[in-house]
């Protein structure tokens, strides 16, 4: 025990007129939802690098948090998963997630920082048998070193494009040793700072066969998660490829592996692609390839990710209720990729962060089922477009265009608009939220 | 002769230090650069809607322009070709650019709309015969009117659904019958105001059969030019689904429809977008499905659509650096989708604003003819990718994750970074503009 | 009786369980929050103009909503103020705001144009007789008409000046007459398109002097209301001058105005100056300003003014705290400058709107006024800054840089930073949202 | 001698068709514009953080750059220090610029962190005898510590506003030793990340009182240069109080300061507020307060801080044509504070991308001042306001509303809107850039 929670006793479910500020008001693990136990609805899980990693640093400030485990040895990275178990502990969420660079310390040759890795995620390994915790997801950080400045599998420098693929496969192997139920790929340098010395076709060509590559893999090590990527517009670089969950479409199938490779989609990633997040999820949903989630908000009036921790209940409401209309989380599940303030210095604030974002979730859950429940606002939905019931409008869908124009005019269709009753169904959704 | 223009004479180049403010100072139809006449590099073209028939009303403010043929007539319609053909005389640009209501008034039904819309058609062919300004693309506006409030193709309603099909072989009918080189769709209401009351399976479908019937009319008329789709991610709706040229083009890959469309790019869409103009084009090209472009730059920093003439002679040499790479247009040209300031009320002003904009793009063609003349830009973009020329680098992209792994550890691989030089890059690039 | 809300009877608190969408499930005006009537909180208004004048039109669209009183005569004008009643009658709010373009027609003359209004005046005052609906505000319209294209008392031209003078002083005896609690300012043409042809001294100098004149003209007449200004960034112009709060607390201090003008603070405008709603508030009290706010939000990815009906409770009740912490308003309201959306075409919707805003902002209130009664934020906030109730630290403030920096040396002061608790504080929150 | 630059020879004017890299084509310090030196016009300034402090770090991405000097020792400082007068020996630029934290190492206590200020202020002092370059200001860095996390002069500790009144102080008394043109102050951390916490009152009272003890200071020690704020909208902060020029504006009012101080104005500090940087530079000097700038240019779609040298001729000429009309510079400068792309890690792309700014610069001001001379623009601007030289116009501005109603009445006056030609003014520009 590392006392870095000083006794904190792990949170219960006290329902929402609890006094402390230790416990769950909503979040309620066994409470059934739509048939399911919440828990298995949510499948929440902590990020390993904002949670115990991030030193608090922004683009003008130095380091805030000052953390017992923060170094560069196999020892700090052993305490380091320590207090992470105990947060877990604590906490009762049902998973974590990890990059590799989070949780060993890099060595001086590829060998020695994949022998880091392996001894690290067999310590964890250990800790997991006495835990409650699974992974819901790894990854490989291919972003933050120097060497990946100009990308990782779209690297101008062949021989990163080596460094990744083989970061990729230990992250994999690890992710598969864990019990990983899926593994990530997030492109933070797959993207270019200026037009002027990037050739597009060249990366795009690189990135299709990285990530092929990656789906092999996964066969042949059999490996049963889902392969996810992250969309994100940009931050670190000015463009990033995988934009917004459309482009990722796109891209997937142009190289044929749409049916391989699912997403994993972020609000604050969404926010800064111009969406809403209940767009790239619903948008995601309808192309079949919504995989999981990440649930930290994004200020919509600061340009730049700030990953914090979600706070918002018709915001999250709207979310989950396009998650629950696709069937719910699979393999998937809500990662909290949301980082502390900087100011928010005191462990308390790291678990409190984590109770009070368990909390809104619950509650948006609960409202959204609901919602469903109700059917009101799927019946008026579909009222909407119930005209294309018809035969003799549904056949237009298999017509042509000499066919309807001949329609018209023979019928002298003209047609008179409908009201879309936008605020009407907004009231419906706010007697929910 | 309508004296609109009130006896301004034709334009022409007088080189740079011209003291007439009507006169070409680098815009010069005959100049040879890369080999081919000026003209026929840029392909200018005047977009009627914005020119002829805009009012100048914005969202806080009514019309502001009072010209004689607004009104709701046949003979209106006639008097605003014969002015729109009287400022084709003065500019003298090869193209111009047209949307159904633009040029006809509406009837009290689609067959009287349509019969309005050929006897329009058939005035200005019969004006084209003495003029040498062709017909770049015709289009149908799909979006002013109040039918089409929900949607055009993707309207819940299958009779707005017949009516814009019907439309569309109208539009298409005029467009060939007057020799249009293309044909393009801008989807301003295909898209939504509220997920609350929108099924985007349902409208993605019914736009992709859309589209293809598009394509299936145009094969069936012999129509030669090309089927474009102008991306832009919202305003008016709150989300629009042609967002951008990536997520264009996943609709197109998804309908199977990627060899039989292309985009038509405009600045200010790719800007609300979040993307440069250059990124657009680029892509564009890289995906195979660059078509033509609306050269109206956007405010950066308004929120909206401000579709102004383009200014600035660097950001437009962006624009056809990446044009020349992609080896200039084919049926393409740079379409002025631009509206004068509803302040500039002179009929100089209408004319002007053209004469500035092409010579801003000229001066912007020259350089960027220039700086691939140069090719010192393109070496240094080649060198960076060097490495790849190796074989035993190639040979990764045909190998697997495994055999990279062994690689890696085998050599001992630890990737050096090495400069980006992109300040070394824009400094030559500013040799050029 | 006009019928155009075909017999919708006045809507009454009948609790969260309604099942009826025509009641309010949380406004009850009577109810008592922090000792005073919930009407007498909120003072809710309905406006003129986007109810009643609006036609649903857009940059991409024409006219959408067809009312029976759209036209130019002095009858449209008052079947449009009876059915203006009417709503009142349903919806029982205590208040309405109008300018003066949305009331009356335009005439021939500045003479007519008066006329008019005073016509409608009269015809408004009788129906206020018998209505509990009284006037929060007017103001007006410097925008709409093709005369103010640059600008109203900015204008080059000294005879817009004088026009705009002469309308305010139309309007403001139409306010006082009908007992308007406030005079509002919109400055929407006071900006500029573009720097190159604007004189920003000058134009700053006729918007002083202006003000100036409108104050002095206030007192004149013994008018008791508050003068307000409106800030808003920009849309319709590039830039206008009354950007935000802090820009026109700079402005009344030059012309030295800070004690006759206070500021009617707009959600949407808050946003598109980059500030959250709260800010605006927060600040505006801090300075002595705050004055009536309009509560309509503005979409936060749609770079314009959408004028949506609220629909956030935990947005909402962050506004309401910061009005109810600098003691509530005075002759300020809630004014729902909202419009319906362009779809929203029935006259159920334009009620159901406004039902639905006053139940979130009823729902917003009480909220904050619970959390402002709960007290723990305010204790937090106030002990974050507890070290400075020390004489020693006090004394800093009427001291001087060397004394200063002789005690730090001296003390050996090294200070150790403490937690901000935001996400606590957050947490803390979402007990009351 | 370092050697850091590897023998790069000082930069001379060459002219246009110098073919090296290392030649200025445009900038020449002799040359007479305007009747004055270009080199006392643009009064060129080198940042020190960027240029030898900054590492290369993102939010995303650790260190890239890898110079001899980084460490906390004073031996590094020094060479530092070396390496930055052989930059600027090898520039030749008049200026350079530092924050405290940029030129010296942190110490363990405030004394030694000043004691070793002190230090390379002496080391520096010796070097500038020998140098042509002077300073044109100091700053200190107040927000890039953890004990700044919460703000330097509002924050809550008043420890922490006695620690930063004791190191403005010492970067007062540093400045002046250096014989520092100007002082200037970012308040970085002077704001919030939530209101929640915030005391926007007692903050605005604390900052008030700090910068008036700055000026008290400035006036006891006989400092001759100007103090300066830096505004900037946001960003470390949620909310940074020197918003925009605006803003300080009226702070500078609140406090009786507007005499006294003045703005540094940043181009990326305005875009990111909304405005354009000639809109900020025309704003100042309307009210007085244009003070200097840093010519760095921000990302118009990359919604954080992105710091880059300037590229556009055309956008620099509209900053440098408002600072021509204001008078120019009289003790401020332009200051690069510009830090190269994270990947330009070569000692060449430093020098470069000083030379591609200053030579743009110099473009810039050459096109400025030719329009200028030339006068049809000015001519243009005052044309539009001629109707004010009219005396019975004039005599409004003393007049009152409702003198103003009587004349509108009397005279009939219906004001008939005039072109802004702004495009014609759009053309006229881009004759000379």
């Amino acid at each position: 025990m590392t006392d870095f929670f000083r006794g904190i006793a792990p949170i219960r479910h006290e329902g929402p007129e609890a006094t402390s500020e230790f416990a769950y008001r909503h979040y309620d693990p066994d409470e059934m939802v739509l048939g399911k136990r919440m828990e298995d609805h949510l499948r929440f899980a902590v990020a390993w690098w904002h949670s115990f990693a991030w030193p608090g640093t922004d683009p003008f400030g130095g380091q805030t948090f000052q953390r017992p485990w923060f170094g560069d040895t196999l020892a700090d990275a052993r305490m380091k998963a320590d207090v992470a178990f105990e947060l877990f502990e604590i906490l009762g969420q049902p998973f974590f997630c990890f990059h590799d660079a989070d949780i060993r310390p890099e060595g001086a040759s590829f060998a020695e920082t994949e022998a880091n890795l392996m001894a690290i995620v067999d310590y964890i390994g250990q800790k997991m048998e006495t835990s409650r915790t699974k992974l819901l997801w790894g990854t490989a950080n291919l972003f933050s070193h120097r060497r990946f400045m100009a990308g990782a599998a779209t690297n101008p420098d062949p021989e990163v494009f080596a460094w990744s693929a083989a970061t990729v496969k230990s992250c994999m192997d690890a992710t598969a040793r864990l019990g990983g139920q899926n593994y990530v790929l997030w492109g933070g340098r797959e993207g270019y700072e200026t037009l002027l010395n990037t050739d597009l076709s060249r990366e795009a060509e690189q990135a299709g066969r990285f990530l092929s590559m990656v789906v092999e893999y996964k066969h042949k090590i059999g490996f049963k998660g889902a392969i996810l990527i992250e969309p994100k517009p940009q931050e670190p670089s000015k463009h990033q490829y995988d934009y917004d969950v459309a482009t990722v479409y796109g891209f997937l199938k142009r190289f044929g592996l749409e049916n391989e490779v699912k997403v994993n989609i972020e609000q604050g990633h969404a926010i800064l692609a111009g969406h809403s997040f209940e767009h790239e999820l619903a948008l995601a949903a309808s192309l079949g390839i919504l995989g999981s989630i990440d649930m930290n908000r994004n200020d919509y009036q600061s340009g730049w990710d700030t990953d914090q921790f979600p706070d918002s209940v018709p915001e999250i409401a709207r979310a989950y209720y396009e998650i629950l209309r696709a069937g719910g989380f699979t393999t998937g599940g809500t990662n909290f990729d949301a980082k502390l303030r900087r100011q928010s210095l005191d462990p308390e604030d790291l678990v409190l962060a984590h109770v009070g974002a368990m909390d809104v979730c619950a509650r948006a859950l609960k409202a959204a089922a609901a919602l469903l429940e109700d059917g009101r606002l799927e019946v008026a939905r579909a009222a909407r477009y119930a005209g294309w019931d018809a035969p003799e409008n549904r056949a237009m869908l298999t017509s042509d265009l000499d066919a309807i124009h001949a329609r018209v005019i023979a019928e002298g269709i003209n047609p008179e608009p409908r009201s879309g009753r936008q605020e009407r169904l907004e009231n419906l959704w706010n007697r929910f939220v």
